[in-house]
């Protein structure tokens, strides 16, 4: 239903992604290994501390998000070149151990690009949900697709 | 050196992490839990593609980065409240197998907030170098760091 390439794509289309129970063992094996602070890390800590417990690497939710993302093929992916970047990322709301999370989102802008013809620019938002449907991240990036050579265009 | 609390930072204070050797095996690895696009998993696939070869997940170079800052302890570790979100992220150019990154930064803005007195707000700009001191990727973040009661503060 998705696998979009560039030329299915225009803004307001919007794509949602399966979801990810994040277990406190996988919590804590993330942030040991990728971001190290005391509140993701130290279960003792954490319930002393401001969020009352552990939560979850922002980095790990954003891979958690990006991997439902991927595997609910939103982009073709043998059209996709990469990413220049994130404009803008919130953490909105704690993820916690047992918590379920999945990748709602919508394009914004699709263009081809000046400089290289043969690339597409494709902007889009992605809101991370919980299992309440609670926006726990907002993330606002841009993907570059190949194009399709327009038809009749010079070789 | 670092471990800064929020009554040490002011604008222009500069960090630097020690480096981190990104291994194929890693790359390959993280990407494959977190980010499983063809050209950071597959080496035939992204040996003729755009990159001429595997590159790192770019949300494996910000767990990275984060990593050997925390690393640092460029931030009091006990002081840190954790992080609202980035305002810009930027991925200037690929983290390959055998590259060796590491976290360069500036204190941008020290601040009290205004509706929490117990918090600060540390705004700051991460830059990841590599071993030939190329940019691959910068990222403006903020931080909420724990202050300490104004002395001859009312209880």
């Amino acid at each position: 239903m998705y696998d979009w390439r560039f030329e299915d794509m225009a803004p307001g289309m919007r794509f949602e992604s399966l979801g990810k129970t994040l277990s406190e063992a996988e919590i804590i094996d993330f942030a040991f290994q990728y971001d190290p602070q005391p509140f993701h890390i130290d279960a003792a800590y954490a319930e002393a501390g401001p969020y009352g417990g552990i939560i979850a690497s922002g980095i790990h939710t954003i891979g958690t998000a990006l991997r439902m993302m991927v595997q609910a093929r939103v982009f073709a992916p043998e059209t996709v070149l990469g990413s220049p970047g994130v404009e803008e990322l919130r953490w909105v709301q704690p993820v916690r151990p047992g918590d379920t999370i999945r990748s709602t989102g919508e394009i914004l802008e699709v263009r081809a690009s000046q400089s290289r013809p043969e690339r597409g620019i494709v902007r889009y938002r992605m809101d991370v949900l919980n299992q309440r449907d609670e926006v726990v991240m907002t993330m606002t990036s841009t993907t570059f697709v190949r194009r399709q050579p327009a038809a009749g265009a010079a070789a």
